[in-house]
């Protein structure tokens, strides 16, 4: 891997600011990010329309000679790492590989995520990599991003979905698969006792880049795309970015 | 409007199918029916992209010759009725002006929709054309339509929500404006009580279509096209269209 100056992150939507927010703590690279709005969520359609967003989302980066590009969206990783990085020459990061790392530290472990990210069966396979003793389970919450984006973050109904999710699950560590569920940390530790670890995808994603510190310059710029509305960008977006932002330019994929 | 054989039906998603199973009890027209699974929900996306997918939608259907176009979408009706009348020299049915005539005859109504449908106003201004007098009061519930595909019918969860989302609205016609909607018919009523009078928008649409009802003929043949998954689309769908179904066909429409 060359010196990395400008990095191109893309998401279904604006959870992948969330990883930015931590790519921009941890090092100085310049950002450009691509939520592709109009065609969200992924994590309900199939491997095919993914995979062809997903190309087409990195082809819109590489205009900008990205020097490495990050998956940011969890069910995008699960589906179609392995093509981009045949694809594109040039370094591919996702967020599922370095989750599974950690994961596969435990023994019993669970992956929650989006449908498409769960039936991809893509975190019990790169956990096994590392650890072939390690007990996963899986299980889908489609209602979690819904809930989020309704901003029902510390709500008494999101905790009875979150019961109703994961009562019956029981592990060492729990893989938040998805950029939304960070931001319902604090029920779902609730539900689930606070003897399980939590592992964001996204952090661990950036812990993992740390490796290669040295690498990564520039001036912490980020320049934010988006398929659909920029003003509905900005406002959800600053929720996981952490900070009020603008220039948002809109961008025709389709 | 001249003979009616083949009618061209488009939506989002599956929940146009409760449309098309109105639409086949009603007449004996044969259907194309495009569902936008790909790209759905419309329902949070700005009017720009929503307008653009409509009439991609609608040119799809022109493929096939049909003789009208019923726009299933409460969305899409509300903000690309006016333009696919234009573009398209044919008759262009939409979810949203039946509904209004309806509930015109009520002193004060209530609207529920997509996020879309509520900002666009399209549902107040259609109901002051017919009733000037007529208080309407507008309320976006983002959570029923991932309620319903997650399969939580009379879940108790979902009438925590409809509380949440209802308890305060008061009328005496409540107007379910989004095809996914009428199967939380159940909730919605207990909520709102038995003296209010719920308006299905495609069951109003329907109803207004038997004044042409000379004009339709055929022989009840439905054809379904969606823009992903296959599977998925009979799946889900065969809750809307009250049956099972198969030898739903793949277009790609990006």
């Amino acid at each position: 891997m060359g010196r990395c100056v400008l990095i191109g992150v893309f998401d279904s939507g604006v959870g992948g600011l969330s990883v930015v927010k931590q790519l921009l703590k941890a090092f100085n690279s310049d950002i450009i990010y691509l939520g592709d709005t109009a065609r969200l969520p992924y994590g309900t359609k199939s491997k095919e329309t993914v995979l062809k967003y997903s190309i087409q989302n990195a082809e819109f980066l590489m205009r900008f000679n990205v020097d490495a590009i990050v998956v940011a969206c969890n069910t995008a990783s699960s589906v179609a790492i392995d093509v981009l990085k045949k694809k594109f020459n040039l370094p591919v990061f996702g967020v599922i590989e370095p989750a599974a790392k950690l994961a596969a530290k435990f023994e019993k472990v669970c992956v929650i995520g989006t449908t498409s990210t769960i039936q991809s069966n893509a975190y019990p396979k790169k956990i096994a990599k590392y650890n072939k003793g390690c007990r996963v389970t899986q299980r889908a919450c489609p209602l979690f991003v819904p809930l989020v984006e309704e901003g029902w973050i510390y709500d008494d109904i999101t905790y009875e979905v979150a019961k109703r999710y994961l009562y019956d699950l029981e592990c060492d560590a729990l893989i938040l698969g998805c950029t939304h569920y960070p931001l319902l940390r604090e029920i779902i530790q609730r539900v689930m006792g606070v003897g399980v670890s939590l592992i964001d995808s996204g952090e661990a994603l950036v812990k993992g880049l740390k490796d290669f510190k040295d690498l990564f310059e520039g001036s912490g710029r980020l320049n934010c795309y988006t398929t659909d509305s920029e003003e509905k960008f900005a406002k959800l977006g600053s929720m996981f970015l952490g900070k009020q932002f603008n220039g948002v330019k809109l961008v025709d994929l389709g």
